[in-house]
């Protein structure tokens, strides 16, 4: 069961070949998302995420060219099942591993994902459609802008998951504890105040059911930084694919408060 | 009364040159640490606040020369009570203000600092020492390194209240929901285990009388980054006078998770 899968495992699984979104792997341990930047462009990385912190809450830095981090002892190259390749803010490429890409002086940022807390949620007794139904979760572009730092400026990303409104609070206050893997929903209900005309259309990932008597509640997502490479276009940089994270060796406690 | 002052009034007091530490100053609002470095050190500083971040919880980081901040609306020269001057990692001064020692290339970051959560502590029922006796909080520089970053290192810095045995669990619970302003306590008790050999000698601001039934509570201190420039010698820094924080205008609240 995936979900039984030590980090290690996972990592060695998506390195031979698996290509599948990562929501529901390694129950307790922390996933997170990939961006890798060149080391010019790393401090405007680094405040862009201090002054947005409920999308871009960063779990780890890599030392320039570094191919491993300290949360994360798999080959930040090879061990996550998709890899996105922006040029110029462009998606030029979706693929397996980016080995041949690799870059000296690729600084790599691991940045908290909400995946991370579905375990708690489900614990809670709070249902998570897309692990129900095996897909990747619904992603949107929002209206609302981030503070931008330097050269980098884009919209919040959102993730979304329906919740019966009965458990809305119980989502609330369980997802709260998380504030390194974006923590409270930024958004409860009425999708259109953040400039999504159709759910069913999503940006990144795949749509999901809203059931009568649920309502969708919205998370920042860690894809917010490519978000931002796509509007600011530095000459190369290199993410996940969307749902598909880096399993890290942290465990999702390490992040909970209090 | 001190503890009544507005943001504001309080940054009009220091700026009109009352010299004190903040403890107890305008309940509900948010202190915080200054540092500011030279714009071509600010990575390697944000790096370092992200690798520790229970001593470095950064709160907001300026554009290079600007003299007040997002939630920091007066002015970083003056406006803090005593200033300290650092040249090649030695503190040369301390000061009023620092108006004529501005550069342009001066990046300021503040960081969150434990005086914020001292009103629920009270509130708790928690008692908190130097408040009572009106004296600064006493912080100590620990045997425990930081993790370094580029050209940054330098131990842990933490303040000590000392703690009725039977509100230890209290003084932990409550501090761990504001992780921003740096959460739970580090160590509770055994000094020793932190390489600190006498309690009534701190390394910054003073000591306070710890009675038979307390224990030493040790919190991370946003002294840390002076500690750092300290051991590591950037050519120039300026600091905020240990205790003698910025008054910002965020509230305690908006740190409090869930």
């Amino acid at each position: 069961m995936a979900k039984d899968m030590s980090p290690e495992q996972a990592r060695e699984a998506f390195r031979g070949g698996l290509r599948v979104p990562t929501s529901g792997f390694s129950a307790g341990w922390t996933q997170a998302n990939l961006i890798s930047l060149p080391r010019e462009h790393a401090y405007d990385f680094l405040l862009f995420a201090q002054r947005n912190p409920k999308s871009c809450p960063v779990l780890d830095v890599t030392e320039p060219g570094e191919t491993s981090a300290s949360i994360f002892r798999g080959d930040l190259r090879t061990d996550l099942p998709a890899y996105t390749v922006y040029r110029d803010g462009e998606l030029v490429e979706e693929r397996a591993e980016v080995v041949d890409l690799w870059r000296e002086d690729l600084v790599s940022f691991l940045v908290g994902c909400s995946f991370t807390f579905e375990a708690a949620l489900l614990e809670a007794g709070v249902p998570v459609r897309h692990i129900e139904v095996g897909s990747n979760v619904p992603m949107y572009r929002t209206s609302r802008q981030c503070r931008p730092a330097g050269g980098l400026s884009g919209p919040l990303v959102v993730s979304m998951r329906p919740v019966p409104a009965e458990l809305v609070a119980a989502a609330v206050r369980v997802t709260s504890r998380y504030p390194a893997v974006h923590g409270a929903p930024v958004h409860v209900g009425s999708p259109g105040a953040l400039g999504i005309t159709d759910l069913g259309a999503p940006d990144f990932g795949e749509a999901v059911e809203v059931r009568p008597g649920e309502v969708p509640v919205f998370w920042a997502c860690g894809v917010t930084p490519q978000a931002a490479v796509m509007q600011s276009k530095p000459p190369f940089a290199i993410g996940h694919a969307p749902g598909h994270m880096a399993i890290t060796d942290a465990r999702d406690s390490d992040y909970q408060v209090p």
